[in-house]
């Protein structure tokens, strides 16, 4: 309707896109990642070395469930979004989780639904793709899942190299695209 | 170095991010989609009815190589982007693919490689995903896959439904991230 709903200074515009089959699991990854991503340089200038809660610069975070669009030929297609009755609560937990684990005061966010303009300043720019692991159904296949994952976190904690290709090694999700240095804000236009 | 490099109206920016595997495949696969995917309202209104060259609009295409970013745990890792001195004629091959397949002055570039302020107004917003197709190596699997794809545009041209998800059973290799209805501009801010 005109109105600014949000804005925030430097830091990192998350659209982020909600799968139907997204779980609780999805939503801890997914907000770790974009808590603990390295996308910031350090003091001394070197690139990809601080989080955005390292440098404690802000959150935008809208929803856009076209990221779960599938093509059919030409045409995008929008089922595998999570309907947006159950997406919403959804996503509202998902701020939730980011604002008790970094500080309320720097996650914006906009209007769940709401058609807006969303003006990003992308600086560099910089965008990544996070995508959430799969959450398996099979109780046989989730366990054995679940046991790698363990030991994927021990041997992140650990500080030892990880073997990579989170990306390309599961399933896409959820997907959270996100321009880092950032800075933006969301005008509602009209509810849709 | 603060000069304004580029600027559309209306339109689709493109964020795109090329593969150390890309083929003249992917090339053409992601050229075809930008221009005829259907992110567009038709003149009644209808949502997801008209693509970009239907409307005649504009597209600003920017080099983003963190698209390809691999995660090895927090840090990102971009080793699997073609190199800069090969990803720039590719990227140059794939503006004048687009210019030759649409109105050469309605496609608009920003600056390969350079440091840029890009300011995307993201009107919805809308932000989809495209990812083009593996080009497979081995020639037995090549003109298998080739049927496929063939087949494929077969059922697409005679307007019949499709069995869709062509983003999730294929490997992620080439990725633009398309902002529709997106005007944005470029600003050059430091040659990297």
């Amino acid at each position: 309707g005109g109105e600014q709903v949000s804005s925030i200074g430097r830091g990192i515009c998350v659209l982020l896109g909600i799968s139907a089959d997204d779980t609780q699991r999805d939503a801890e990854y997914i907000v770790r990642k974009i808590l603990n991503l390295r996308l910031f340089e350090d003091e001394s200038g070197r690139a990809w070395a601080k989080s955005v809660m390292d440098r404690e610069l802000e959150v935008l975070c809208v929803s856009q469930f076209t990221l779960q669009c599938i093509l059919k030929g030409n045409k995008p297609d929008f089922h595998a979004a999570m309907p947006a009755e159950l997406a919403q609560p959804f996503y509202n937990s998902i701020l939730e989780s980011m604002r008790s684990a970094y500080r309320p005061e720097l996650i914006k966010d906009g209007k769940f639904g709401a058609s807006m303009q969303v003006n990003i300043q992308n600086d560099g720019p910089v965008t990544v793709e996070l995508t959430s692991p799969a959450a398996p159904t099979d109780p046989k296949q989730l366990s054995k899942l679940e046991k790698q994952q363990l030991r994927k976190e021990k041997t992140r904690s650990k500080g030892s190299s990880e073997s990579g290709r989170e990306k390309s090694s599961l399933r896409p999700r959820q997907d959270a695209g996100a321009s880092s240095g950032a800075e933006g804000d969301v005008s509602s236009d009209r509810e849709s």
